[in-house]
């Protein structure tokens, strides 16, 4: 009965984006079903934040398109932006081009300026932190919005660009030895349960974002830094030696996670890692990567995919049990799954076109 | 590094009402630990929400008492009324007793008046719901508050307990066969995940909250609706048959539940069941009461403790594993565990005193 604007904008951005460079994707009931999810998130999901005159995204809204709740993180906003300009692409609208390009201004003013448009209280014990999930989105959507622009539009993103790289190689802890997903603004260890968090499949998701980057800029050092320390690493920690499979959360002293979920398999992290690795392949040729991309697959299409009904399950226990069956919820939409096989498929073909 | 408020104000009740009720727990240095927590707590918990001159407690503060975080709920303060108001008792402060009752007025207000001090932006979407835990927190709270107090006292609250004790009837839908976790405010079945949510244990620990009441009022349709729905119902849908143990959530219809660890079985909803069935026995004698305590007991007892080390694990697998192996974390503190052992034990000796 209610809507995600987190699932609902990742929806609208893969429809957009598989129907605009996928030939056997460019469908009619594609583009509707992308313009009608669009039409939605723009009338309904930005929501006046009282005088101040500035926009928030609800995170979740009423089938007709109230919002319900304002979730006080850049999250809602981040899937907002990448619906529009993948939609603005496809249908060739400048203003929505614009509109989500002012919304990424706004959201960089939050991050870097001034947070207190996000509607936290300032607290004497909130001390900021950089959790691997901000900058990591903030690429992400440089890599949006930039991708086949020209210079200019290049040139305004370049230096939020190593921002966000600089960001999220401070995570690279322990003297290279693990990938932390929260650490200070100035890059040191956190103490307690939240800094010695480990999220394997975030780390991997980093570690691809970082090569593609990496191959944008021609830099090689940036290269082997994200196949070596973001892919590496928490395939080394991540991968369940037991059962197979990556695990959601560890802690980097063996202690046992506080997340009662710690030990469960997900889809996404399995998603991520192929797409890390299959990209790092394809860019290094090293054959131990192409193993590890195996080993991901087979864990992953032996436990995942719904051989009877179709698409993939989201949560398997520790042991590879189907934990909960549904196939779409409140963090499971059309997003993961196909972006992991739109990549994967885009990785093989131009290896195979380039095949030497 | 990071206490949170409820462990804290849970702790500091268990230890006061320790020390106070049980001859063997009359020790100083549990004295001087229940003073030095509430110190803590009425030192730092409390912050002022802007101009407004209200307050908020909150939810959790850094080890030298600074704020992290303060939620958009009623908990945190709470659980701050159970500590002051149990301390006060120990050590004979009317003024920190007259402070516990007036942060209830402020909570009362928020519940039943204005919730807009909160800090919830109103949104249209967000339709306010009975949520069981805000009755059965306040009813609890009443019967803390009143405890012993004189008439003028429980003159005061007499209202808001018979509001309380409606709100949690509510709860009973689908034609008298489940308790459900969330109804609308009018006493509804709300649409989606959120209407079909059953948490069996909360729906047993508000069982005993009101079949103490219905003993105090000497309500017998009340007494029979505590053992009949909010005892027997969860017990029946909630027990696992294949593994034993109660299921943290269920889904009325039996679709999967949305929440993660749906399947594990934790701790506190055992404690609260030990507590329903036998105070529900003591009171009726019906032996089919005193089977479904043994049932949970066995589970409990042979799953729980830890015979090695000591103290309770709090999280099992559904197959009954430990899945997390720490005693004490963000919600386990001294609380759950001691409280289920003071009341069983208080309804034994009484079982003893007056058998005939």
């Amino acid at each position: 009965m209610e809507a995600s604007s987190l699932v609902l904008g990742g929806t609208v951005w893969m429809y957009c984006r598989l129907y605009r460079t996928v030939d056997r994707f460019r469908k009619p009931e594609i583009l509707e079903a992308a313009k009608a999810g669009g039409a939605f998130l723009r009338k309904f999901a930005r929501v006046s934040c009282g005088s101040s005159g500035k926009w928030k995204c609800a995170f979740c809204l009423t089938r007709d398109g109230k919002a319900v709740k304002i979730q006080r993180t850049i999250f809602s906003e981040c899937f907002y932006i990448m619906a529009m300009d993948e939609l603005s692409r496809v249908i060739g609208d400048e203003d929505m081009q614009l509109e989500a390009e002012q919304m990424m201004e706004q959201l960089i003013c939050w991050v870097r300026v001034d947070s207190s448009g996000l509607g936290r209280p300032q607290l004497p014990g909130d001390v900021p932190a950089n959790s691997m999930a901000v900058p990591m989105m903030l690429l992400c959507l440089v890599q949006q919005l930039t991708e086949g622009r020209g210079p200019e539009v290049i040139q305004k993103y370049r230096e939020l660009a190593s921002w966000c790289v600089q960001k999220i190689l401070q995570h690279i802890q322990r003297e290279g030895t693990a990938i932390l997903e929260n650490v200070s603004v100035e890059g040191a260890e956190l103490p307690g349960c939240q800094g010695r968090l480990l999220n394997p499949g975030h780390a991997l998701e980093a570690g691809w974002f970082l090569l593609q980057f990496s191959v944008e800029q021609k830099d090689e050092e940036l290269q082997r830094t994200a196949i070596n320390k973001f892919m590496e690493l928490p395939y080394q920690y991540g991968w369940d030696k037991e059962h197979g499979g990556l695990f959601y959360f560890l802690d980097v002293d063996g202690h046992c996670p506080t997340q009662l979920e710690w030990s469960m398999k997900l889809w996404w992290p399995h998603c991520e890692a192929l797409i890390a690795f299959l990209m790092a392949y394809s860019q290094t040729k090293k054959p131990e990567l192409l193993e590890r991309f195996s080993k991901v697959y087979e864990y992953t299409f032996s436990h995942f995919p719904d051989v009877q009904r179709g698409e993939w399950f989201g949560y398997l226990t520790q042991g590879g049990k189907v934990a909960l069956d549904f196939k779409g919820g409140p963090f499971k939409g059309f997003f993961h799954v196909p972006r992991c096989l739109y990549m994967c498929e885009r990785i093989l073909d131009d290896m195979l076109a380039n095949k030497d």
